[in-house]
């Protein structure tokens, strides 16, 4: 029978109740679908950094370096600070193993309601790429004359060729898998170097994906968009930091971040890829048992797409739509009162 | 009878359209009020660039630098670089005259259809102070290796401490005069030198103004935020770029971009201060006397309350709010079939 090892980084607050749920899940398919999932329990969190200093142990890379997937509950913590728990698990797991393409699929799931009013299930399906390993996000910079007026605090943002054309590559390659159509998330009218930069390089690669649609909207006009016609799109590509913005719109656009599923690339195989729910660990509603879990389930059905279990993983997907449209089952984000565990128990029931 | 002078530029595109239009209004409330508004036409465009090579000319900025105000219909035209329409006037006059507010109202009218279902007149009603002067629009940065496979991008954001100071304290005094409440847009836990500071600063001032409660969010929570509820917020304070994309996302909750005013204000007097619509030049529509002059009149508004005259501008206001509420007179892009200039009669017809 075939195994795949898969860490498991529960993390913080209601990752710690999610990622139980999507492990019942994945465990109930494999079983149908004769293979066996194999986890590795990891404990790093911020818990683990308050009783020990570190969020993960100093070889925690090198362990799960061999795993087939990571999957994530949710990182952060009241008390401890960002630069503690996100840049000292999250984002070097992102950047270690060179998972440079952060997948996030938007879609309107009948039973859920938008707050968009054009929102339709069937009309709104599209995927945002986001640039996961450069950009906007960079340690580079600092603060000088710290306390005075003339303090003053610098940031860079790096585009490199490599990392926008690999991104972008991925982008026109999913869009011709799709439906043919891309949009560029740029601000070349504002952000004169980076912005311009990209813009030249969509240009470029377009020219390598003759079947695929392009044009590009300013990330300001794009985000208007999204709500104003949010069935337009198919595949939008963004910067680290215009994808991360989009994608949290599109995904209450889709009607609530609770279900938003995401995954953390390397194309190349090379390194684990990671899978981890949009939302983050929600300290106001964590140890009581009613965090949407479909978040973390819908990841691991794309985890199981990335597995080479594509059958499986849309078993799963399968499930959640028809539990959404048939039944009046529905966590507290999505105005029902059913619990994490109930939900996950319904859902359950679905399956083989 | 007092005189006020306002630099006139109605730029490209749809910008000649809406501020006649504009015009007209201003014209009309000023007779009836007592004063006078004296106009200097400018012809910086596009178009003046093609036949000059030049946006505006050199002594541009010192011809009107004791204007009382600016009014800019839009700017930018296909063709013409963003760095030379944009960096070349628009920028430039924010800069120089340090307009470094910008402030964007975010109403839900009556009578005007929101795309988000829970965006409803007489509860949407939230301004948006956009930082103005720096941050991440910054001409620092520059490329080296062009066109090699190791070509890399630089692009550096500043803050500097005066320059945040400022646009935080006029947020929190604006609170303060509306209902109390600041909504600070971050991302520190993303972009770990700059946004940080910004927090720091934040708190910092609010300790000053302890009659405003204040928290803040990250600017992709935020987003969906605005999206799931808009009723909550009253005054969001954002950096030059998230205020730019915040608040072209709020004017599309608010119904229409079209719709959108705001200001760029230098509040110490110092300098005049510009007023313009948020949409843009509108290639596609120009020239058909379709585009919807609200926009340039509700800045012109803004612009009356700015000279000091609130109670012409909230007779403009309240005679668009009369007819938005009780006639079905629409411009295209709110599902009607008024043309620019119908719009416009429709609306004097309602002042004295
Ligand atoms: C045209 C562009 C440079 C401008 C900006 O981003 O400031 C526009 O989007 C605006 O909001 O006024
Ligand atoms: C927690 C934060 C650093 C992270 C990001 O901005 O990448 C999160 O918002 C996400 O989208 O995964």
């Amino acid at each position: 029978m075939q195994q795949y090892r898969v860490a498991m980084i529960p993390g913080d607050g209601i990752g710690t109740e999610v990622l139980p749920a999507a492990r019942a899940v994945l465990d109930r398919v494999a079983a149908h679908h004769g293979f066996a999932l194999v986890y590795d329990d990891l404990d790093w969190s911020c818990e683990r950094y308050r009783a020990t200093g570190a969020m993960m142990p100093e070889d925690g890379l090198d362990r799960i370096r061999h795993h087939d997937a990571i999957l994530l509950g949710a990182v952060g913590y009241p008390g401890v600070p960002d630069h503690v728990s996100l840049w000292g698990l999250l984002i070097p797991i992102r950047r270690a193993f060179r998972q440079y393409v952060n997948l996030r699929p938007i879609t309107v799931l009948e039973g859920v309601p938008s707050p968009v009013s054009r929102a339709r299930p069937g009309e709104v399906d599209f995927v945002v790429v986001r640039e996961n390993s450069e950009g906007e996000y960079s340690e580079i910079g600092g603060r000088i004359n710290r306390g005075f007026p003339e303090e003053t605090a610098v940031q860079e943002t790096v585009f490199t060729r490599v990392g926008v054309e690999r991104i972008l590559d991925y982008a026109f390659d999913l869009a011709a898998r799709r439906g043919g159509r891309l949009t560029s998330a740029t601000k070349s009218n504002g952000i004169v170097h980076t912005m311009p930069f990209w813009d030249q390089l969509v240009a470029e690669r377009a020219a390598d994906h003759p079947g695929v649609t392009w044009d590009q909207e300013h990330i300001d006009a794009l985000a208007a968009k999204i709500v104003l016609d949010p069935a337009r799109f198919d595949v939008i590509v963004g910067s680290n930091l215009f994808g991360d913005i989009l994608s949290d719109l599109a995904a209450a656009v889709a009607g609530s971040i609770g279900i938003a599923p995401s995954a953390n690339l390397d194309p190349t195989g090379a390194h684990p890829s990671m899978f981890e729910p949009v939302h983050g660990s929600a300290p106001d509603i964590a140890g009581q048992g009613v965090a949407n879990p479909l978040g973390a389930i819908w990841s691991a059905a794309m985890m199981l797409d990335h597995l080479g279990r594509p059958e499986a993983g849309a078993q799963v997907m399968a499930a959640v739509r028809e539990l959404l449209a048939t039944s009046g089952v529905r966590t507290r984000d999505l105005g029902g009162d059913a619990g994490t565990g109930d939900f996950t128990d319904e859902l359950l029931k679905l399956l083989p």
